[in-house]
């Protein structure tokens, strides 16, 4: 008898939890990500589960019962740099586990049911998220992402073997289940949401180059200071998300050029996560934080340059996929509601594949930390719900 | 016969030179300050020139002539990250060639000249400028210096033996040669100048706390972003230090934390550089600095804590010894100037011995970066220079 839910999300604990932080490394293809997917090949085997891969590293456990084109379900097994533990690996465990529900009570699915795992979802080793997806589906190419690389240089090249689009050849519907990253179910009192779809976003490198020089003997007035300018960026990228509304801008990520103490920076580059409720906005609020940076960059005497290192369409998932999910519960209809985060299933629903997703309580809203958290009786409501929406779909 | 100035200059040219920006990381007990030390070596010996070591790896090599107190002159091979060719080895070099120039001459020292060579003096490594002086002077202890930490988690006490204070115990005086680190000289169209002393500097660790969290799905008005009170503390602090004047103030070093594009930062930590031509104005500009850092703090919900990692008090060179050096030449007295940047020969003469330095003439003014310079005719007249400094102070 495989695993139950709490055993296998025990099982997972340990793997790339930082001692020091509490929060997860789980980078794509390093130790600590490799030993979660040999875990998972472990738990289908269990399961007597028909596990595809392809060339990138993707996954899909096939319970092969029926026929026609199957209801996938799963998420991803990597983690942001220090990230929590249910960003990814709660929809993973919570399909094994509504595979083992739909056993016990006897179902007979009429189609395929997989259980899947797309590698690099947070883009955090080669800046691209949902990179695994993209390449699935196509919508990104190898020969873009082969020469993507990591903080040292590592081309994805040179750890991947290659893409190709037939894993997903035998899908026809897909729902990915996830923790909830923000406050919306806490607020409607609700364990388990349906989302309605994904806000546009994009992450957006900004290279301000400056002149390196003594931060003693040179002057104020003679200094080409590129800090300054990217402090004050950061700062009306702020300003600018408040005033929009329905906005988000964020600078998390920045890396200086020397990084001396002793030195003015010769070069800042630093990272732009920006998302807002439509494209017209995105386009309005990223244009408006480059024209403020670019204004005050002719002030420092620097330069910047702004690169769209990826940018993704608002996603609506399938209306009447998602009230078909939603309907009809012990406890009423599931609520409707957006996220601002990205998800593979958006790229899914992109490429066309009929999309859903279930979102879990998240009674903090914090996500992206050590501190991101679900009760398990809300995950255990979890996995009842997508084993219900698994019967709906494949029966 | 040994090599020359320009030959000695040209063998040091590649050692430790970044191949894409043509800038220097030559950081203690690395690979290339190891060449550089082993090459020192065997110049010393060229020479018949005596070298002693301590166990922190500081090295004086001697030519033992007359008796007495020593006059000690050198500076340090080390550099920042991606710093230039001349701050520290010019005056290393300059040192060597002068005692051939004095040779050369048939002058015999009434006292022994020394050639100095002290670690980690710009602080690139362990965060403590002048670590090697500060060791071999007892002005920071053992106990103090063994738990620094470089970026990797190194102890200094992993990389070096131990230190002592018996190295300089001959040495009756000190002078040490430098490349300028500003414009002076050439706004008084001199190609060498002499220090009146050092403005008061210290180095500040700014600890900004927030809280991580997900860039796309968290409110702007829910997050505590450590990144905006970093940016807006970077801004003034290079406002106060405009308005002060007479002062410098730069962030020039930052690390984030956990520095994902998608991830609200926990954390970021900021290096503030300052320096005043007094300690009141020092003391001022930093405290002002970190009364807006925590004004800000609190508008954030953020934290921030400041520690001063290092602060060295204002220096004034011997007024003597610097009327000395500078007074009866043939192109007229060399001009005395001040200088906002540290040197080994600010700590040695804060532990009491009789400390000059002489600068070199920089056409652009341009330091700790690639593109710092000194014109070769100009290093020239510094190995005149120094050659005539010596024998001065030595017969």
């Amino acid at each position: 008898m495989p695993d139950d839910f709490e055993r296998m999300w025990s099982d997972l604990a340990p793997i790339g939890r930082s001692s020091s932080s509490g929060g997860y490394f789980r980078q794509p293809f390093t130790q600590p990500e490799r030993e979660l997917s040999d875990w998972f090949r472990e738990q289908a085997a269990a399961r007597d589960l028909e596990v595809e891969t392809d060339d990138t590293g993707n996954l899909v456990a096939w319970w092969r019962s029926g026929s026609g084109p199957g209801v996938l379900t799963g998420s991803h097994l990597d983690s942001v740099l220090d990230g929590g533990a249910y960003d990814g690996p709660l929809g993973v465990v919570a399909a094994l586990a509504a595979v083992d529900e739909l056993r016990s009570r006897g179902v007979v699915p009429e189609r395929p049911i997989g259980v899947s795992v797309f590698v690099e979802e947070e883009g955090s080793r080669f800046g691209l998220a949902c990179l695994g997806s993209r390449l699935a589906t196509g919508s990104t190419t190898w020969e873009q992402a082969r020469v993507l690389r990591d903080r040292d240089g590592v081309a994805f090249e040179e750890v991947v073997e290659g893409a190709g689009t037939g894993l997903l050849s035998g899908v026809g519907t897909f729902v990915e289940l996830h923790v909830e990253q923000g406050r919306d179910l806490v607020d409607r009192g609700a364990a388990i949401g349906v989302a309605s779809g994904i806000w546009p976003h994009g992450r957006y490198r900004f290279d301000f180059e400056g002149e390196a020089n003594h931060a003693g003997s040179t002057r104020m007035e003679d200094r080409v200071d590129p800090m300054l300018t990217y402090a004050m960026t950061a700062l009306a990228a702020n300003k600018q998300a408040r005033l929009a509304g329905s906005s988000r801008a964020t600078f998390g990520r920045v890396e200086v050029t020397p990084n001396g103490t002793n030195a003015v920076p010769s070069r800042v580059l630093a990272w732009l996560d920006a998302r807002c409720s439509s494209e017209v906005e995105l386009a309005d609020l990223v244009g408006t934080i480059e024209r403020q940076a670019t204004e005050r960059a002719g002030r420092d005497g620097t330069s910047v340059e702004v690169t769209a290192e990826s940018v993704s369409g608002a996603v609506t998932f399938d209306a009447d996929l998602a009230a078909r999910i939603a309907a009809d519960h012990e406890s009423g209809d599931w609520p409707l509601l957006p996220t601002a985060a990205g998800h593979d299933a958006g790229i899914l629903s992109a490429a066309g594949i009929p999309t859903a997703m279930l979102f879990v309580r998240n009674p903090t809203g914090v996500s992206h930390s050590p501190a991101e958290t679900a009760s398990m009786p809300d995950c255990l409501a979890g996995v009842h719900a997508l084993a219900e929406t698994l019967e709906r779909l494949a029966t």
